[in-house]
């Protein structure tokens, strides 16, 4: 077990491929269970250790990636595991959840594989921008290679089981994480979760299941797997998305033509407020951060590069400062500590 | 009557003066009313052109200061007037009535005679910092020169006659403008101005009677002067004010021991906010500036002069941006204005 260093970002974090302005990611998960041990729910502590020693131990041997980084997260403090979750390479779940798990890494962070999540396997491709079908190859890569050695649990009649009967079937989870504060500040966010409800896609913030929208992002993904192919899955969300992003930008550009002044306001009033605060929390932070990420990429604000925002966008976290800073931190000193570190980047 | 000038800033707001960094000004104002003529609420039309045309031409002989300028409110326009206003020269009052109507204004502001007011003579004599007694040494010159020509309405029974009863006696009024940022922020303002109230004085906003406080600026002022002289009046404004001089100073204190960080984040907040906003009220800005000024006397911020800050705060009212512009400018485009004009400022 590798100790964690100081990551640069993440390539999904970058910042770049396809649609960027608005597509920040795009997320695939595939969930899979060894054959011959209970789902997580009714395993043993032993069992559980068994499993985790497998997995591993296959993970390794399968050669997925290059120079992967291994997390034994049982023996991993709470800082780093939060880190993790901030990186959102693992689930807040299994960063609180107790013992044997693990997760391991792969060097550019869009690859990671958690073991003993609420399956056995939960396999992560993570890419930044609009590529879900590079993202599939990618997935496709490590089942392959990881599917020779490990013996799935699966039924000719339902395909792989699951933990969660949401899950049952290809077991792959397709998400695009979208940044829509056109959309957020018109109000009209409501009319177009409405209808992605209505093609049974889920829409939930920044960090999954169960957790508040935050700086205007949210993720957009599949409900159910079951009776559905990869493909299907993945071109429903693509055509939503698609939709999504064109939406956002025709309000985007409407914005821009009927209120231009207003929202150069809104854009550096965010940026003064980052350059100039002392105390600052993480939620406002990402507000603030949603707007400038905006003003960006539409040209309307030149003195920041959209790589340095979405730097902030990651290291303004709770664990990044802490990690930073080598120690806890408690939550006053930490928005003081988030403060300087924003300014810190915003005077270069 | 000359054209009035793009005046600089007034001797009242050149932040000078003994505790200026609280006491922003101290200002006598005497009632006068001219004997043998009726009092305005009763007089005709004519007969308010004859008072008006009197008692101009006694200032002008009675040579009370250099270089006054002369505005006949009845024919200056209405951003001229609102100018006047802003600048405390004369009253919303005068300065909305109709009819033959009048004020003098003295080279550095710190005298302004209205003529037809609410009685038939108000003087003014405003200056900078806390210093009620130099006003009165400079209202009792005036007031003797001009009272050699003008024959006052005076009864030996109740003394200067005017025409409310709250005026009458000496028909003076004492007031000093605080800026109370301290006491206003950790809400101790109502307590002060409760035992304000029971000393027989008044507590008002920015610009007199019925004004709201904006820019945590308050008025305090007596309220009758019948059996009152001026002595009594103007050493009891005093003795009050000075109390609220060391309380607010001793909050302030207080609040830079226990909150020091959050003070900062206050001031610099403001700052950030008045350097980058595109669009900005009047209010807002009153209000963004009061946390700077503190912030400057204070020490807690060395960017920009007080100097700068008194005279945003006279600059970016609405008619004197219009006046800057020359030109009437709506609301909406106004808010853009002030924004510009403010920036402007504080990038030197």
């Amino acid at each position: 077990m590798k100790d964690s260093k100081y990551m640069a970002t993440g390539e999904w974090l970058r910042g770049e491929g396809p649609e960027s302005d608005i597509v920040i990611s795009s997320r695939l998960r595939l969930a899979r269970n060894v054959a011959g041990f209970k789902f997580l729910y009714r395993a043993s502590s032993d069992e559980r250790s068994r499993i985790n020693a497998l997995l591993c131990e296959n993970i390794r041997k399968a050669g997925v990636a290059d120079d992967m980084i291994y997390y034994d997260l049982e023996s991993v403090n709470a800082i780093e595991r939060s880190y993790l979750v901030e990186r959102h390479l693992i689930s807040r779940e299994l960063a609180d959840s107790r013992g044997p798990r693990s997760v391991a890494v792969g060097r550019d962070e869009s690859l990671s594989i958690m073991v003993n999540e609420e399956d056995h396997l939960r396999i992560q491709v993570l890419q930044s921008g609009f590529r879900l079908r590079e993202a599939l190859q990618c997935m496709n890569e490590v089942d392959d290679k990881l599917s020779v050695l490990v013996d799935y649990a699966f039924s000719p009649q339902y395909g792989y089981l699951t933990a969660c009967p949401t899950n049952v079937g290809t077991g792959i989870r397709v998400s695009v994480m979208l940044h829509l504060p056109a959309l957020e500040w018109t109000k009209q966010l409501r009319k177009v979760f409405k209808a992605v409800n209505k093609m049974n896609l889920a829409v939930r913030g920044l960090y999954g299941e169960g957790t508040q929208a935050s700086g205007d992002f949210y993720q957009v993904s599949n409900q159910v797997t079951l009776g559905k192919t990869e493909e299907e899955i993945i071109s429903t969300v693509e055509s939503v998305v698609k939709q999504i992003i064109r939406y956002e930008r025709q309000v985007r550009q409407a914005l821009v033509t009927d209120s231009r002044t207003s929202l150069e306001d809104r854009v550096w009033r965010a940026y003064g407020m980052l350059k100039s605060a002392r105390v600052i929390s993480s939620d406002e932070t990402m507000d603030l951060l949603s707007s400038v990420r905006m003003g960006v990429n539409m040209g309307l604000i030149g003195e920041v590069s959209i790589e340095t925002v979405n730097e902030l966008f990651i290291q303004t976290q709770p664990a990044h400062l802490q990690k930073r800073e080598g120690r806890e931190i408690d939550t006053t000193m930490r928005d003081a500590t988030r403060a300087r570190f924003i300014r810190s980047r915003l005077s270069n």
